[in-house]
């Protein structure tokens, strides 16, 4: 088998998932409502093309013959074998009739969760979790490598290299940093008023001002596009087509100005990798942790900072159209950065965001590593948030019903957000090195910060993996501290802590 | 073979057809600008998995076997049977080193077009069209059936059942109706007064009025959408979700508002068909002729009924919100059925509409049957134009070169559009029988419109030929003669005509 021959085979299954990025999107974004069951034949099919074409026989040839001759492909060549063999390892051992068991118990999950949701009872919903649950510990052997424990199997899964071992000490470390930040905000911080926070801005003069600040971060509109859905998301179809969604509230102008600024991170991310990846596996981001630091880089790092808000502050007054014409800079930028404990997952600030993501860690941990009772989760949940947050929910909707991830069986994803905002102030760390962060932020031209990113994360794709790219990146391993000297900072600052 | 099988093929085929359609809907409405190098190579390579099913084995033998044994197919299968026969009969006989040809011809065609309209100079197209009219002439004999002439070939790829002999006819009839009244109307006519109509209604008051409008004529949003394109179209991708799109001009209302009514009409049809086909060839419109039967019907017909207005006028109003309260409801009425030779046939208006095609009709019926050499073109088109219209065009971009149509060799299409006003008009001559139109467009409900065509036209898709459909919801066969009266009824009524 020839390098071009397997290329080929490689750009086939990508033209296919094109396809399917792009139905996806649309059944996301402007579907008709009554379009959906044949949309999902549409899928279904297609997905069987594109998966048979992945566990087929080029691939499986393409895979037993440069396994053997491994100094036959170019560099690109070896990412790209790389890849694919790693995915196809993944997907190829499933015996069909689990993976079909499991995919029909996923479907069914989700309208049990929507279903519990309603009657506010998890009970509706623990015989659905429980079975996503079992197919999924079912399953951990034919994905496992070399992975120590069934949880860490799960990890590896959206952040390969990520272990419990790492994760045990990071989140300890972590969420003593933020106890400790809140226990002195609580004593020695001034609280930032926000009453004004929820005037009304319109959807138009709510885009006006973040197109034209994700366009000055370097999103490329004529590589991407902006449309509104429910649920918010990116999706990248091709390198010239990374389009992103928001939603929009006209009495909370934070939701769609910072969500579209963390979109169009991982916008920016995709649109940003080398072109030679394209049509290839290696052309995506290399993980969710790595993909969420990029976006929780946009809309954290860059959107708490004075400097930016300082210079992006008379054309948000402008675009508000004197909404905001009373608000002095000062008062406006503290508000944008207050804290508090909240129940909801999404609508957690950045300070007391990594502790609901901790929980849930925990509780993952329990559920694949320490056989707990699913029974017992709601009650295991609830006592976390008092003992980490201080409050308590008062029904499941605003407890463990709250998150869609458990319905999908998407077991282990959750650290990556937590890992994103870690790797994202990690790297500002060492940006800060080379580049005075402050000084771009207050200026017009916002590239230098881009191309450092590009530089050191987005060109790479998939042919680095998470670890090595923020070694290379930042000469160490991960760090929380990096993270909770950043949020001390910003926090003692906006509180006035002295 | 079994049914079953030969309709799960059947299905695949369309599964791939309803994907092609989004991806297209998607390049024409949304994708962004630099992302089109990316999408031909999905689009080229579904379309090939898609074609190569069309005329693969399975279907092959599924023609073998049925034309054999064709009372093993239920009612559904055997109008499937017969539409898959027929495509397959069309497609397979072409040698594919002609269909490459041909396709690369009228790629390159196209942009040759766009140039030519550049530089104003037919010159710069002319060697392109000869070589899409050469191709074509060699392609014509793989696709005859039994038609006389070469042209009858083309005319029969949009139309089928429809000659040179019945349209010379036609066409004839017609044209010396429409010259005939349009004397009447220079000589004894008032014309309306139009000054108005100009005023700036923005598009957001546009839209408001049209969505009702179309909702009120049956198009349903929950199994549609409407877009924004530069060439408003309808595309239906199945029986739920046929969606449509538009232009808006702010100082030219009936721009979008009757074009959003014409699209609707097509997305009515698409959407109105027996779900029985649902996922088969059979699911379309049988014709362009009978597709723009149903698009004029709503915008001509319905769009220049006085009762249709008057019941509609004051939404209107409301929608422009003052701009046209001054203008009585007899006065704005008339300005919307102002004629006027034009010499651009997409701005033409109801009247002069036809001779824009016939003047079509007989340039390629001379290329096609009487061989006129190409170079004679725009001299020949300018003459028809002075003689049917009265006016001359100054330059090739206003003359011969306004249509993309035969840059993309799709010769034998522009006589659907005459042919499609003819049988709205002959369909509503039927429908008048049963129902009093006027009576219907001055209440509330217009189902019983919808319901008539429908019943009559709709429900069969591509399931009957035109020819039979007008047959059996008329009684007779195509008659020109029912649009001349209309456009007397109508043109002497507005223009006052005594």
């Amino acid at each position: 088998m020839k390098e071009k021959e397997f290329l080929q085979e490689v750009k086939e299954i990508n033209l296919l998932q094109q396809a399917l990025g792009i139905l996806d999107w649309d059944t996301q974004t402007g579907m008709p409502e009554k379009a959906s069951a044949y949309r999902s034949e549409v899928d279904s099919y297609l997905y069987s093309i594109y998966f048979s074409k992945k566990i087929g026989p080029k691939i499986k040839e393409a895979i037993r013959y440069f396994s053997e001759h491994p100094e036959e492909l170019s560099e690109v060549g070896t990412a790209v074998f790389a890849k694919v063999k790693e995915e196809y390892d993944l997907e190829h051992r499933v015996p069909e009739d689990l993976m079909r068991k499991y995919t029909a118990a996923v479907s069914s999950a989700h309208g049990q969760w929507q279903k519990a949701r309603e009657t506010q009872q998890f009970s509706d919903f623990q015989h659905a979790l429980n079975q996503n649950i079992e197919l999924t510990k079912q399953l951990i052997p034919y994905w496992r490598k070399d992975e120590k424990t069934n949880y860490d199997v799960l990890l590896n899964q959206y952040e390969p290299g990520m272990t419990v071992e790492i994760l045990d000490k990071v989140f300890d470390q972590l969420k003593e940093g933020i106890l400790s930040i809140r226990r002195t905000l609580q004593e020695k911080g001034t609280e930032p008023e926000t009453d004004f926070l929820n005037r009304r801005m319109t959807k138009k003069q709510q885009k006006r001002f973040v197109v034209k600040v994700i366009e000055q971060l370097g999103y490329d509109f004529s590589r991407g596009r902006l449309d509104d859905t429910v649920h918010p998301f990116m999706t990248g179809i091709n390198p010239n087509d990374a389009r992103i969604t928001t939603r929009w509230n006209e009495t909370d102008f934070k939701m769609a100005v910072f969500g579209v600024i963390h979109e169009a991170g991982h916008g920016m991310y995709e649109q940003d990798i080398d072109d030679k990846y394209a049509y290839t596996p290696v052309y995506e981001g290399t993980s969710m942790g790595i993909h969420e630091s990029q976006s929780l880089f946009n809309e954290i790092i860059i959107g708490s900072s004075r400097s930016f808000w300082k210079k992006q502050y008379p054309f948000f007054q402008e675009c508000a159209e004197g909404t905001f014409d009373d608000i002095p800079f000062d008062k406006f930028y503290r508000s944008l950065n207050h804290t508090k404990s909240s129940l909801v997952r999404i609508e957690a600030d950045s300070l007391t965001y990594p502790l609901h993501i901790i929980i849930r860690y925990e509780i993952e941990k329990m559920i694949f590593n320490e056989g707990v009772d699913v029974a017992e989760l709601p009650e295991i949940w609830n006592q976390k948030y008092e003992e980490y947050l201080g409050i308590r929910p008062t029904n499941d909707v605003e407890g463990i019903l709250q998150d869609v991830h458990w319905s999908g069986a998407s077991f282990g994803y959750f650290p990556s957000y937590a890992l994103g905002y870690m790797y994202a102030a990690q790297l500002l760390h060492s940006l800060q090195q080379e580049i005075d962060v402050e000084n771009v932020l207050a200026s017009d031209d916002y590239s230098p910060i881009k191309n450092w990113m590009s530089e050191h994360i987005h060109q790479y794709g998939a042919s680095r993996k998470p670890n090595q790219l923020i070694m290379d990146a930042t000469h160490e391993p991960l760090n929380p501290q990096y993270l909770i000297d950043y949020m001390k900072d910003l926090y003692f600052n906006v509180y006035q802590v002295k």
